[in-house]
């Protein structure tokens, strides 16, 4: 099962634009989840799918389960069932290393799939897709693959089970049965299809097209081979964007050429503080007057947003939704809570990131058998 | 330094054709192989140059030289500068494994190496692309390893030293500095110069797509892609088109469909007796009459053409085309010879070939470092 925040395919909405490079929602307003399931043809991850979660694995669900952060799937349901046949799964998740730094929103997919793995007890494989950021970004491949033994320890920081987890590098890890694989899926896919799927152009270099099977998360392209190959389908679970600091609405993701648009885990608590301070949107009214009187728009609000995503306690963000929602809190309050939320968490992550050994992402990249694995 | 029998490149004359794919000549006639040097930009592989060869090796230059069987190349002075300046230098050629059983036109690079081989001193590396055949031949992967492993017993049967070559699977071989080379390549070649030099279309597969920076031999790409990598461009040498026993002129290379355009490795001595006298076309006379009156014409006569290859003694060539082209030898007797030198070369084969062992094969297969190989 593969977790992931994007899905690979563009949108052809005129009013919305989702792909992996891009976006944005209609007139700057909020992304329509709704209508991104529907058009692309995946389930939302509902109630009773939580609640069978919650039943399986014995422990409350995520707060991104709990609070709607993965909002869709395909196929979880039938991962689940393989799950109470007792029969095997693994779950995949990657990170292309562009940047030395992660933010924020690179973390959501492993805090998540570090409570998949300790819920369910599988194994994980991280795929660093440091040839597709060579490729894309024109990064040497001598860069990128320090980058991406760089994020490794970003990503072993989050607290992954060693035991079960597999992270590589594709520079060091195509080859082999890997390499076979690829050559059988690029031969399911035609130029054509592939430029259609991705959008690539004559003048993409053929390094561009030759990724897509290199990387599984190129979900819609692999759920469509998969079975032509005699393999199943991997199930996905999708996330709704995590909204720059200045967004207003969900306009934009993260840019890495805007260091003031999100918050890194290599931000001090000056800079955490600053940038909620100056730059995170707020839904709160221009004057204190007008905001006691008709309260915040939590629909804008990114220190709101902000906090849904890493408040773990339920009781005190419906408190603060509520207070805020009816102009009881200001904003200022709602930034200073975020903002000892994301320095508590920044500097848990530093700490944990400082405790991370070269031998210790030797040992996560050490090519070898997981147990529970397929063969 | 690279041995092929093709060069990559589409000849866009309306008169003949000259693609990796496809050979014919306007009208069925000869192949034009001074336009050839001056559509494809290489120099014709001149006296002066094997008189150089000659006297550098201190030996006999091989028949293939002699005969004009190589008969272009790109930068091959600079290699023997280099040579002469005692410089690396090492050989590359490859093949790319389709069927069971190699034709004798197979041969002719294996041949040609292993003399270039023993008289410079130097290593040869041969790359089998099973990957190539998988995608293009809609072959499996496994079925693709396994006739590479089969061609590899075929090469080893050339005589080849041991201590001096390496030959590789692409699927056992790609990754590591390999792929790192591939992406480096990829990254210079935009898809419109990809369908330009090598004709893909949109209904092509993206393997296609991906396979030439597997493949050194893609020449001119490679030729245009090294220097902007810091490395040396590859020098090439280029040999005629070896053809089919049924050919008039030199109108399109053997099929691998039709059995009987070619003769085998695998052919016994009543196949090769057959063959050449059911097949291989004669520029003899239809009467004897006429033929002791104006002779074979030799432009056209396959077994003539088969002996330049594959009769070493000069003397006896010269004979039999002095006395076959004035009429006083008839088209039995030289298919006769022709008969008797292609069986012994076969049997040759067969034998060394019997006697490769897979405890060889890995031998020459095994990743290891080749004496005076660069780094």
């Amino acid at each position: 099962m593969e977790v992931d925040k994007k899905e690979e395919i563009a949108s052809d909405s005129s009013e919305q634009v989702v792909n992996p490079w891009e976006v944005s929602a209609k007139d700057g307003g909020k992304i329509d989840y709704d209508k991104l399931i529907d058009q692309f043809g995946c389930q939302r991850l509902d109630e009773s799918l939580i609640d069978r979660v919650e039943r399986l694995t014995s422990r409350q669900p995520h707060v991104f389960l709990r609070r709607g952060v993965f909002f869709a799937h395909r196929d979880f349901d039938l991962v689940l069932d393989a799950y109470e046949r007792g029969d095997k799964f693994y779950l995949y998740t990657g990170r292309g290393p562009s940047s030395e730094a992660l933010h924020l929103g690179h973390l959501i997919p492993f805090m998540f799939t570090k409570y998949l793995q300790e819920a369910f007890k599988v194994p994980l494989v991280i795929q660093l897709t440091d040839d597709e950021k060579c490729m894309w970004k024109n990064l040497s491949v001598e860069e990128s693959q320090r980058l991406a033994r760089e994020n490794a320890k970003d990503i072993i920081a989050c607290g992954f089970d060693v035991t079960k987890t597999f992270i590589f590098s594709d520079f060091d890890y195509v080859g082999g049965a890997f390499y076979k694989n690829m050559v059988k899926v690029a031969k399911c896919v035609t130029l054509n299809k592939a430029m259609g799927i991705f959008g690539f152009s004559g003048e993409d270099h053929i390094g561009k097209l030759s990724f897509p099977p290199v990387q599984d998360p190129y979900f819609r392209m692999t759920r469509d081979v998969a079975p032509r190959l005699g393999y199943s389908k991997p199930a996905l679970i999708e996330s709704t964007f995590f909204p720059a600091l200045q967004a207003s609405g969900e306009n934009g993701k993260m840019s890495a050429s805007d260091p003031n648009s999100a918050i890194y885990v290599t931000d001090t608590a000056k800079d955490i503080k600053n940038k909620i301070n100056r730059y995170a949107f707020s839904g709160g009214q221009d004057s204190i007057e007008k905001h006691r009187e008709i309260g915040a728009n939590l629909e804008v609000d990114i220190p709101v947003k902000y906090l849904s995503f890493f408040l773990e306690d339920d009781a005190e963000l419906e408190h603060i939704k509520k207070e805020y929602g009816e102009g009881r809190m200001l904003t200022g309050e709602v930034k200073k809570r975020l903002t000892e939320v994301l320095t508590g968490m920044v500097e848990r992550h530093r700490m944990a990131r400082a405790a991370v050994t070269e031998e210790m992402v030797d040992a996560f990249m050490a090519v070898r058998p997981l147990p529970n694995m397929f063969e």
